[in-house]
């Protein structure tokens, strides 16, 4: 039986983590679920962001389904880099995967594109790019200061996300990968992209290919999101980029997340792409959509494809009876998904 | 009289330019251009990118009008990093400007904004970060292959494009500065952005200041654009948010830039955001405004305020007039645009 930690964080995590759990017990039933207190309340409690022995303790799960964390009141970068990223790079989740669908009965921003018409998937780089956290100051406080910060590129790193992103190519209807990066100014890191893209594309005559700067992907996700299939990029532009395709297909209250170590070395994560948002939690009106499709990605990882297509039918039908103006509860919203996954 | 150096480039560039200079000589009689032939063709003919000697005689201008630059047929990065940013940074053009508005008339992708509801500006850092070339690799084309691309921040190029971003807030109706970096993943240049950021904004009471992450404000570029007045952000940042900027306001043929070196010890450069667009080149059907609109920021720049206004105001009655479906004619967009500007 699956063993799931889970990680409920701050702000609305816990409110739409309970609804994926709802969910994945439904489907699932017998998953087991270990809660780890992990996010802002623990540091302010303890000063503790991930200490080692929860690090060992996760590792020992299936994987992990993750709310959100953060919290204005910590201090930038701490609970990013010391949790978030931390797990990601320690346990080599080098996919991060971002699907973006408009689905029937949501209305996105853009007036010409109608639901049904985008379905993209974005592979992003996890453990490397300018998230490597190479970067440091002098000077500080002073005018002489200067700040660097290092995108570090792998062969080995940059090779097998392209690989993922073409096998994900080759399953999928239209079997196409776009290239994102900056070859044009970010010559050396782009061209390793590159030729490593290219070499691979060889291997892989069935799959079309298309290379677009990122300033280019990113205009071009908001004229026309219906050209894009499989996306591959590095850990930087992948955040950008997937915040823009979250926005045109009804934003990053839908937008699930999976950073994957698709040999299974260790476990993956899954987690909504919205944050901890503050503004709204405790209220019971944070949407769980992007924590339970979070959680159908966990199945799928975890083989259980029978049950994620559940999940997903029964978040179809929840967005398709969506009526503009009705208050969301977000329990309610998990009691319907759950029952419709299970009907 | 002013002494403008004209680089009309490759693909598009020509034609485009070609307006910009009939409405310049038009509101502006006696203006002195000088053409430089720069660009892929003359690199292709003499493997010349930008000799110092051109670079000498640029500099003796009031400001470059460019139109261009980048063909399939050259090397990423040769023309981009040898002419475009080499002229950028030999110039000290550190405030690479770059406004949007939604103008009537134009119909943009997004369902629910207006025109007229959309003003934005975008004070671009020009001279460092990931732009500065500070990469290199290691092992090429070998399984240890490793590739860098270093961001370098300053506190001098920071500070100084901040008070840029302050002082034009401070002229504008809405008084809003936001910042835009990724603080949370990129401690280092994130903190001096910040830093440097509340220090001037203590200066300026006056103004309103937020904070947002890159991939959030890539995400409110697209929900609610109308939410921005200006906008600072970083080389890279700037790159990105300003073609999705362009793409929210009816797409780059309207988006125009200049990259300024607002002391005036070297010259400024103005040019359509637009790159060469080699697929409609030669056919006269490219959409002259960027162009056009470039031409009135180099106007702002030289103080020929009132001269400016006249060609913003022709842009505005040639976009007012277009019909959905009327083939444009870059040749006949130019003429009115000159005549209205003269009338
Ligand atoms: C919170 C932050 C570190 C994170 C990232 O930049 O990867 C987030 O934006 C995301 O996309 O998951
Ligand atoms: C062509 C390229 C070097 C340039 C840039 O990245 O600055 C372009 O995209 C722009 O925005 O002017």
């Amino acid at each position: 039986m699956a063993r799931i930690a889970v990680v409920a964080g701050d702000g609305i995590g816990p409110e739409v983590v309970a609804q994926a759990r709802k969910v994945l017990d439904a489907v699932l039933p017998g998953v087991q679920a270990t809660e780890y207190d992990l996010g802002a309340a623990r540091w302010h409690r303890t000063g503790e962001v991930l200490p080692d022995s929860v690090l060992a303790e996760l590792a020992g799960h299936d994987a992990i389904l993750l709310g959100a964390v953060g919290d204005p009141t910590v201090p930038p970068g701490v609970l990013e880099r010391g949790l978030l990223l931390k797990l990601r790079f320690a346990f080599d989740q080098y996919v991060n995967l971002r699907p973006s669908r408009l689905w029937p009965g949501v209305t996105g921003p853009l007036g010409n594109v109608k639901p049904g018409e985008v379905d993209l998937v974005v592979v992003r780089e996890g453990t490397e790019g300018l998230y490597a956290g190479a970067g440091g100051s002098l000077h500080r406080d002073t005018p002489a200061e200067v700040a660097t910060e290092e995108s570090l590129n792998t062969r080995h790193g940059v090779e097998r996300v392209i690989r993922d992103a073409f096998a994900r190519a080759g399953r999928r209807e239209r079997r196409k990968v776009t290239l994102v990066h900056k070859t044009n100014v970010l010559t050396h890191a782009g061209s390793l992209w590159s030729r490593t893209f290219d070499e691979v594309a060889a291997e892989h005559p069935d799959v079309a290919t298309e290379y677009q700067h990122v300033d280019a992907a990113a205009m071009f996700l908001v004229t026309q999101p219906q050209r894009y299939d499989v996306v591959v990029t590095d850990n930087l532009f992948g955040d950008i980029l997937t915040d823009i395709a979250a926005a045109v297909t009804g934003g990053i209250g839908l937008a699930a997340s999976g950073c994957i170590n698709p040999e299974g070395a260790y476990p993956s994560m899954f987690e909504p792409v919205h944050g901890s948002a503050p503004d709204i939690a405790g209220q019971g009106v944070a949407d769980p959509v992007a924590a339970v499709l979070s959680a159908a990605l966990l199945l799928e990882q975890l083989g259980h494809t029978e049950a994620a297509a559940r999940v997903n039918a029964a978040v179809a039908a929840e967005l398709a009876g969506r009526t503009a103006g009705t208050v969301l509860r977000t329990a309610e919203v998990g009691d319907r998904l759950a029952a419709h996954a299970v009907a």
